[in-house]
């Protein structure tokens, strides 16, 4: 097998981009696509046959997708609620899946997912595109040479203004206003958790054992609404649930603490505020910088605005070798080519049969964080972080 | 009354530089300095000779420096632990004080400088500097203007390489040593919760109703010794309280959330991590950056590598009236001016009769994150925030 055939669930702008993409890849070829909306299958579908010249099968219902002929994969890009639902199916079917990321709603359906997918022994990946981000990796690769000594502390974010994408969610047929209008929590936590995880051998020698969430008020949406006359005028009072920034604290078997940040409708450039800081080095995405004990003093520590985007200097030195592969043969694919990176891991570990960087305890971990912080925030508590690996 | 006579009580490395700021200052005339450490008063006065041709009262003992003739303020430089007795025992005696910051030992002290300052009505200022930093006036002047909007989330931290001044706190006599070993909690709050206490108009409309804090493990001290050999051998495996990074998130009655950061024994440059949210605009001090939305939209969003420090074209619009006259008049004193300006207002405050910006209550607040944090940290739970309002 030097390609697989895969059936796509979900032709929202993430789906429809996947598509793209994977049109563009030589170990794919989509065989299936599927939305509830038709004219999303149809443009998808127009899509494939523009890009490869190929036709492939619509379906409105993803239970069609499953008896496609000689389909070695499904890939879920649906809205958040239907993922579990969705890859649960297939994997009792021996289906491998790939899946787009997001939060949970149970932890239950964490542990759901990790019971099917050890009992039924299909291939599960969640395709976390940050773990392959290039600044991620320099990172890792730094972390695991040693240059930042121990490390002691994580930061991660999911800062990015989405008030448009909210507000209009409606219109646009997306699932992020429901919600926004009735959860609050850190509701997409993998981005920045994931890299963090992996950095902190979480699932490995480390896991979480507690996680605390706090909330602000939610104004940020409302006061949009206010100033913008394009908006359903209903969103300048609505009592949206989630706040504005959720802090969420997360404390590690190995005396790490973890701090994401879900920063979404208030204004902003976009950040995944990532900050790694060990006993010899560190790195802060805002100001995309490293400090190293070994090249600087005390007296480098003013004034520092000077060293501001130096990290693209340590990337000629330690660039991880996927990147450096990857930079060797030439970037290809969106988002800065992470996610080429994560869709063509996903493939190339079905077809050697290699088993996934990012295991489905991985995955249970990282989108727990989603109800459990949904629980902290509700309860106003820590709560005890469940343990996937046992 | 054209400047003031005054006592400083204090000489270490900030006494001593305070010395030095006052000597080039119309409003203050140093009267006395104090130190336990003869040497101290010794180098102190000689300084004063040197910078104004006047001879200063030297004392070993600060009850000498409440009845030198025509004093009317002492200054308090000691180490943390005394600057509540020593302002207390001045408060009585009517002796007005500044009194340099650092955190609390406890809410009982906290509650009694309060009680004291009202009861005997004496004038009592923290000398929290950075409530005059040139971009934390720049943001509370935006703020003021409403260009952010209604703030709903602040972020300052303490991140500040300390591990030489700790290591060798005894060769230093340096107050901080014994502190990292025996006690674990944000020990130096009110550097970045001043500035924030303003903006989100604490102890006025506002208040902080409770606080979680949150330790990692201590590893940077003793890694920094395995490294340098001139460290105390015995710090290599000491067990040392204090952990390397503390979170500390503090609600706010009127729904914002403060995150604080103490950060000071692992490598990296000088930060506050100052961060302010509106609903219309934000200022992050990693990057040095505004963000407000009349002035970006979701296409600058990303690569936004290229606006780092454009909050310096924001001071040519925005820059605080206290920061014009300053510029206009000739910036002077160190950390910036910062120094200056605080010391400045202390002195003018007193002269004119005014009342201080910064009450009793205030500083009761912000350094009584100091003792909640402790308790948040060994007790793991939610503390509550108490009201020093009431």
């Amino acid at each position: 097998m030097k390609k697989i055939g895969v059936g796509i669930i979900g032709l929202g702008a993430r789906g429809y981009y996947m598509v793209e993409q994977l049109c563009g890849m030589d170990n794919y070829e989509i065989l299936a696509v599927c939305d509830t909306y038709e004219d999303r299958t149809d443009a998808a579908a127009q899509l494939v046959k523009k890009l490869t010249g190929k036709t492939v099968m619509c379906f409105t219902d993803h239970h069609g997708v499953f008896s496609v002929p000689g389909l070695d994969a499904v890939l879920i890009v649906t809205g958040w609620e239907s993922h579990f639902p969705i890859a649960l199916e297939a994997l009792k079917l021996g289906i491998p899946v790939g899946c787009e990321v997001g939060g949970a709603y149970s932890v239950e359906d964490c542990f759901e997912l990790v019971k099917v997918q050890r009992e039924t022994k299909t291939p599960f990946m969640l395709l976390e595109n940050c773990c392959y981000g290039r600044y991620e990796m320099l990172v890792m690769n730094m972390v695991k040479l040693g240059l930042f000594g121990e490390v002691i502390s994580c930061e991660g974010g999911y800062r990015h203004d989405l008030r448009t994408e909210v507000l209009f969610g409606a219109e646009n047929r997306h699932y992020r206003l429901e919600n926004y209008k009735h959860r609050n929590c850190e509701n997409y936590p993998t981005h920045d958790l994931g890299p963090i995880a992996q950095i902190l051998d979480i699932n490995r020698s480390n896991r979480f054992v507690s996680l605390h969430s706090f909330a602000t008020k939610a104004a940020g949406l409302n006061d949009y609404a206010v100033l913008h006359e394009d908006v359903n005028r209903d969103f300048v009072n609505y009592p949206f649930s989630q706040g504005d920034v959720v802090k969420t604290v997360i404390k590690c078997s190995q005396g790490q603490l973890v701090t994401l940040t879900l920063d979404t409708t208030l204004p902003r450039p976009y950040s995944r505020g990532f900050v790694v800081q060990g006993t010899r080095g560190m790195y802060c995405e805002d100001g995309n910088y490293v400090y190293l004990d070994t090249d600087f003093t005390v007296y480098d520590h003013f004034d520092w605005i000077k060293h501001y985007n130096n990290a693209e200097e340590y990337l000629k030195k330690y660039e991880h070798p996927v990147w450096e592969k990857f930079l060797h043969d030439g970037v290809r694919g969106g988002h800065g080519g992470m996610d080429y990176l994560v869709y063509n891991e996903f493939a190339e570990c079905l077809i050697e049969g290699r088993p996934f960087p990012i295991t489905v305890e991985d995955a249970a971990a990282w989108m727990a964080v989603t109800p459990l912080s949904a629980q902290s925030i509700k309860e106003d508590r820590t709560v005890e972080f469940p343990d996937f690996c046992k």
